[in-house]
């Protein structure tokens, strides 16, 4: 069987390159992927001249043509955010707004693009919020086609009112680190079971 | 292969037989799944003694154990409810605080009880919430273990500050159709691979 | 001026006078209310005999309706609910799901019945979804008239995949004894405000 | 008493002058609300130059600053998005990312800075999410200070599955034009009330 190709977003509002919790969560998750023998892309999304809108192509140097065609080749799909205000950041809800477009598109059996990839999520914040962040991410995927394997997240928040920062004080913590490696196994054990046995055609296309 | 078993919960907050949006929505998908050749049962939760509780057994008369274990014998499961001021219904709820307690439990693997089931859910409503409380219910037994499959969500609401139901206006509506047929198919196709090819223990267990 | 009256509802699944973290966090509201001289009511929902529905009145030795009436006698209520796998608890969605009925009634100026009373919201939960939680709550007592002033929720919860109940180990955190403090605080001023200056008639009743 | 003054944010992803259905239901509320004598100023949020971040000032250019201040010198706050994939559109998120930062200051009593403010919301979208989205923005507002009147959302949304945009098919539906007037009646007499009335200080102050 061919190797599986992962691609991870990093929605963090931060600059490539700054110290980024979801960047922390992120590699986590791609370690234990790269361990499986998946080939790992990472992008930091709000460096990648994204533009704000809802088709596959805003023109006028759209960084995402070129990422909506790496999610089409790859198998696994992770999204990575922060948590803004108790909701997904605003470059995590800017690139789905671009994925939102997969929904007019089909793959060449007529059915939504994400069919027969796998999806998961990485979610940090300071105290609240990962569990309704993740939900939402993970329903949008699954909308536009993707399979959502059990235990697909892998979240931190601290207690109430905390304003640590993952990066700066959990990541050792055993909680995250479970989640990823359960996130990152049941996604390869998935996308290589419809790699090999792709979801027929049954009244499952996208009109 | 011997054949799948569903188990649907219809969460409607009316008694049994009553004129139900829950119980139409939830039939297109039964038909479906039966017409694909799976055993169904349907579950009215409001009138199985269900007791308010996160324990598997409420004791005295409790009606959630044989439903547990009903579940646990099952390949697909479907949970079905209408909208109240925007969020899923309180029976809904309460099944979902007894399907918490599964997250205290694991299969003979030692993952989570819902590992190798696959997951749908129906949501009607007068105007508005079906894809807010599709997502927590979906996520939450994706957390016990489930996979979610592409389009795992029929729906159906009416226009802003409509008062509407279901059962009387939609019921020839195309789009729930669709929506039911789609994700009736996926389910089969999904709990069939897992039933062939169950997922394998690999850092994925629940300790 | 005569005394504000507040009616707080305990929504915890558990029985009257076991040990609750919801009862803890409406207990430390219920003292920084009566302190400022309101005259507070508590009622614990499980134990109240109310009845599934979107009725005012389920008829047949339902508890509501006195329910019903109380709220409509006070000025303050105060809504307290534990988290269950990232939603409010079954009973609060009970709750609400009865007070949804105030939606087809009006006050005696035809505005929706909780014009001129103000409304706050404790949660408390293992680790996560305190402010989706909350932001459910007040969302729906807006849309029934009431009014939420600045800071009107107190919550706790601890941090990610952590199992503690706030009532073990959190009652004497800074943080939501803040929290209730600000919100008392607030509810009472603006009922006090709100009693003296009444929401006049002016395109803002409910047909 | 002065005049009241408004500030609307237009949180559409569409350019300026395009033709746009949040623009569509903001400019009922600012001509319910002009009917009331108050003044009003509409923000086109993704031409303003606001820069993606969580501080008040991002420095190099950022259109954010002058808003900022803008926000502090009126006494009514409204702000609009279309909802995209069920949620709030990215361009409301990095407004709100913004206006995030204010939880780090205070007003000259040492209140969180919307204290003494009113604050509704107006969203659109084609078929579902709009009091989930509503939900998240007002809560937000309220946890910067600012009072939430009942009422204080507007929404459209067309029926499940419906691709017709609110400025082409629903401009006069009776029912969102009826809750602009309400959420703007509501909003100036609360923050009527609360410039004749601030809120003292009592253990409500941001420490």
């Amino acid at each position: 069987m061919s190797k599986l190709k992962a691609i991870l977003f990093n929605c963090t509002l931060k600059a490539a390159g700054e110290r980024s919790s979801t960047h922390a969560m992120l590699s986590k998750v791609e370690a234990a992927l790269a361990k499986r023998d998946v080939r790992c892309e990472t992008v930091h999304a709000a460096g990648a001249g994204i533009k704000f809108g809802t088709d596959s192509d805003m023109g006028d140097g759209d960084g995402w043509p070129k990422l909506h065609d790496a999610i089409l080749e790859s198998d696994i799909l992770v999204i990575g955010t922060p948590i803004w205000f108790g909701q997904r950041g605003s470059v995590c809800q800017m690139v789905l707004e671009r994925i939102d477009s997969m929904l007019s598109q089909t793959n060449a059996k007529g059915q939504y693009p994400l069919y027969n990839k796998v999806a998961g999520v990485c979610v940090v914040g300071n105290e609240d919020g990962a569990q309704h962040v993740g939900s939402t991410i993970l329903y949008n995927l699954m909308q536009t086609g993707a399979t959502i394997p059990p235990n697909a997240e892998a979240y931190w928040v601290g207690p109430a009112g905390g304003r640590d920062d993952f990066v700066d004080v959990a990541l050792d913590d055993p909680y995250p680190n479970k989640m990823a490696a359960m996130m990152a196994s049941n996604l390869v054990t998935l996308a290589n079971l419809l790699k090999d046995h792709p979801i027929p055609v049954d009244e499952n296309t996208a009109e």
